[in-house]
C-alpha cells in the first residue's frame, strides 16, 4: 500500500455516492453456487435444478387400512345381517415381508402399510369386521382394489418431481425424502462472519467496565443477518492491531465478510489497509450521515463490509449496503425488508445536499416527527424511533408538511 | 387401561368434532413460562416484564470523532487562513484510561471512543487539522461539547430501556447488550419433540427398501415446526412396540411432543394405550378426513399429538391441531400461516356431512379445481396443489360455481 492511498488522520478526500456503492455491489457479488443440499434441510430453499424421483412411492403394494386383507368377491353381498365369513389365515405387519396367501374364503389380518399378501386384492377396514375366534364376520362388501395403496401410486421412479425454480414447502420436503432423493441442488443461506475490532470492547454479556465498553454491534448485527436470509458461522473480536486484524480476515470462511470498528481515519483505524492488503477496497468513505466511514471491499472474491464502530452508522450502512446484499444472496429482494408508509412531517428535516441521510422519526397521530439526536452513537436512538426516513442526495433537508415514506422498524 | 377403552381393531366408537377439540386445546394449552434470555438470544422475542439500564452509556465522557482533544475556546476565530496552533502533550486510545491533561495552548490526539483527557471539552475533527511536528493547526473553530459524547447521553442507568410487550429488534439487542443487561423475560420459542414410529420406517436419507419405507413425516413436521415458530429439540423413531414407545415418551422434555404413526385401531397402533398409561388422552379419533385417527393427549401437562402415519393424514392433523398449539405457545396468532384467496369451485367437492374435509385444490385460470386422490397416502397430492379447501362438517360437500377460501401453500 502506498502512503498516499492512506486516509488515516488526514480524513476522507473524496466519498462514494450511496447509489455507487449499491451499483457496485449489484454488478460485483454473483449469486452463490448452488449446494447439494440433503432434503432434510432444505425446507425454504428454491432448487436450482430439477429433481427427479429414484424410486417409486409406495415401493409395494400395501394396505392403506388396518384391516383384514381379502379376495373383494369373498364380501361381495356381505351386509350386517348376513355377513361373510373368512378364515384368518396370517398376518402382514408393516416392514415385514408376508408369506401368508390368500385363497377363496380366507383373509390375512393386516395393517396400514403392510405389504398385501399374495392373492388378496382389498382390505376391509376393522370396523366393517366382527372377529370369531380364528374367522372373522365380514359386515360390508369391499370392492377389489379398494383400500389398497398400489406401487408407484404416489410417485414414480424416474417422474418430475419438481422443476428448477420450486420454493420446497415443508410437506415437499416428506415427499423428496419418502422418494429417497440423496440431496437436491438448491440455493443456500449466504454465510456470514460478523467481526469486531476495537482494544475497548468488551464480550457481550459483560457490564461495562469504563473505558472498557461491551461490543453491542456482534449481536446486533447476527440478528440483522438473520433476518435477512443469513447464517452466522463465526463471530470474533480482536485489538486494533493490524496482523491480528489480517490473521482474523484470513482465517475467514463465510460468503460474506462484516467487519465493525476501526473502519474510519483514525490512528487505530488499520482495517481499510489490511483489507487492501489482502485483497481490495474499492470504497472507503461514503457520502452519507451517519455511516460516512463505512467502506466496501472484496477479499477472494468475497465482499467485505467496513462498518463504523458506532452502533447507529454499523446498523446504517448494514442496512444500506450489507443487508441488500446478504438478501440478494439468500434468494431474496435486495429491497428494504421495513414495511413503509407515506405520511406528512410534522417538523422539517435539516440536511446537507450531497449526502444521503439517514433520518430517525416517529409517528405521532399520522404525522412524522424527527427525532433530535447529536451523534452516530445514540443506539437509543433507533430503539425510540419507530422508523427511518431517507433523505436523499440532491435535497437540503425535506420541509414541514411534505410527505415522506417512513421505513417501520417493527 | 381397561380393555373397554381399547379400541384397536374394533375401530372407533365415536369421533370427536374438529371444533371441539381445538376448544379443549384453547382451554388445556397455557402460555409457556417465560424465560430467563440473554439479550444476544433475544431477538424477535417478545418482553414478559419491562427492562432497565443496569449502567450508564457511555459510562464516561468520549470521543465521537477521530481527532484532537482541545479546550474549544484555544480554537475560536482558527480558520485555513489563520490557523490556532496547538501543542500535542498525549494521546487518548480506546480501552484505556488517559493520564494527560489538556491546559491552554494543547491538545491530546484522540480516537473515536477514546476518553476525554482532563482540561479538555472538544474534539477538534482530524480533517479540521493539520499536523506539524509535535503541533497541529486547527483549520476551524469547535465549539465547546462538540464532538464530546458525555456520560449517560445514550442510556442513563435506571432508565426504563423497553416495556412488557415489546418484541425486540436487532437494535434493540444492540441497546440491551450495551447497557450489560445480564437477561431479560422473554417469550420464547415451544421446543418440540418429534418421534415416529413404526417397523417399517428408515430414517430420512436412506432408498426405500420394501417393504421397508423411508421416514418422510419427521423432515416434514420438523419443517412445519420451524415455520409455526417451535424448536425441534430432538428426533427420534421407535419400533412398534409399548416399552420403546413408553421410554421415549418418558424421556421426552419438550414442551410439546408430536408422534407420528401407531395412532389408529391397529393391533400394532400401541401409542394410543402409552399415552393414556402416562397421562390421558382426551380426544382418540376425530370426525375429519384426513387424519380421522388423531389424537391429543396430555402427559405431565403438555401436549402430546398423536399424528396418523399416513404423510397427508399427518399434514393435515398437525395443520389443524399441533400447528395453531405451536403458534400460540411461540406467541403468534393460531389463525392458519397460509395466504387465502376467494374463487369460485370450477368443480363440485363432494364430502359426508358429519365430517370436516381436507381437500387439495389447484387453482387454474382463477378457478379452483380439487385433486382427484385416492387416499392419504399420496404425499405428491399436496404437492401438486396449490392449497386446500375446508368443507365444513354440516356441509354435503360443496357444488360447483360457489365461492371457496383456498389456503395457499406457497
Amino acid at each position: 500500500m502506498s502512503n498516499a492511498d492512506d486516509p488515516r488522520m488526514r480524513g476522507f478526500r473524496r466519498r462514494a455516492e450511496v447509489a455507487d456503492v449499491l451499483k457496485l455491489l449489484e454488478e460485483r457479488v454473483k449469486p452463490l453456487p448452488p449446494r447439494r443440499t440433503p432434503p432434510r434441510e432444505s425446507a425454504g430453499r428454491t432448487l436450482v435444478e430439477a429433481v427427479a424421483a429414484p424410486c417409486d412411492v409406495p415401493g409395494f403394494d400395501r394396505s392403506a387400512m388396518d384391516g383384514y386383507a381379502v379376495r373383494g368377491e369373498d364380501t361381495f353381498g356381505a351386509t350386517e345381517l348376513a355377513p361373510a365369513s373368512l378364515r384368518v389365515v396370517g398376518t402382514s405387519m408393516p416392514g415385514e415381508s408376508c408369506t401368508s396367501r390368500v385363497d377363496r374364503g380366507q383373509c390375512v389380518r393386516i395393517m396400514t402399510g403392510a405389504p398385501m399378501p399374495e392373492g388378496a386384492d382389498a382390505v376391509l377396514m376393522a370396523e366393517d369386521a366382527r372377529t370369531d375366534g380364528e374367522s372373522v364376520q365380514a359386515t360390508a362388501a369391499v370392492a377389489p382394489g379398494k383400500n389398497v395403496s398400489t406401487r408407484g401410486e404416489d410417485i414414480r421412479a424416474g417422474e418430475m418431481l419438481f422443476e428448477a425454480g420450486r420454493r420446497l414447502r415443508p410437506h415437499d420436503v416428506g415427499v423428496l425424502v419418502a422418494a429417497g432423493v440423496d440431496y437436491v441442488f438448491a440455493d443456500r443461506r449466504p454465510s456470514v462472519n460478523v467481526f469486531a475490532t476495537g482494544n475497548e470492547l468488551l464480550p457481550p454479556g459483560l457490564r461495562p467496565r469504563p473505558p472498557k465498553i461491551v461490543d453491542s454491534n456482534s449481536p446486533m448485527l447476527a440478528a440483522l443477518v438473520e433476518r435477512d436470509g443469513g447464517v452466522v458461522i463465526h463471530n470474533e473480536r480482536t485489538a486494533d492491531q493490524p496482523e491480528l486484524i489480517r490473521d482474523m480476515l484470513q482465517r475467514a470462511e463465510a460468503d460474506v465478510l462484516l467487519i465493525s470498528g476501526g473502519s474510519s481515519v483514525g490512528e487505530e483505524d488499520h482495517v481499510p489497509a489490511v483489507v487492501r492488503e489482502l485483497g481490495e477496497l474499492p470504497i472507503h468513505g461514503v457520502a452519507m450521515r451517519p455511516s460516512s466511514p463505512a467502506g466496501v471491499g472484496f477479499i477472494g472474491g468475497r465482499p467485505v463490509f467496513l462498518l463504523p464502530g458506532n452502533p447507529v452508522s454499523c446498523l446504517c450502512a448494514y442496512d444500506f449496503f450489507a443487508g441488500p446484499t446478504i438478501r440478494f444472496l439468500a434468494g431474496r429482494s435486495r429491497d428494504w425488508p421495513y414495511r413503509r408508509v407515506d405520511l406528512p412531517l410534522a417538523r422539517k428535516i435539516t440536511s446537507e445536499a450531497g449526502r444521503v441521510d439517514y433520518a430517525r422519526v416517529r409517528v405521532v397521530d399520522g404525522r412524522v416527527e424527527p427525532l433530535m439526536v447529536s451523534g452516530a452513537g445514540i443506539l437509543s436512538s433507533t430503539t425510540r424511533a419507530d422508523g427511518f426516513v431517507i433523505v436523499p442526495r440532491d435535497a437540503e433537508g425535506i420541509p414541514e408538511g411534505a410527505t415522506v415514506t417512513v421505513y417501520l422498524y417493527a
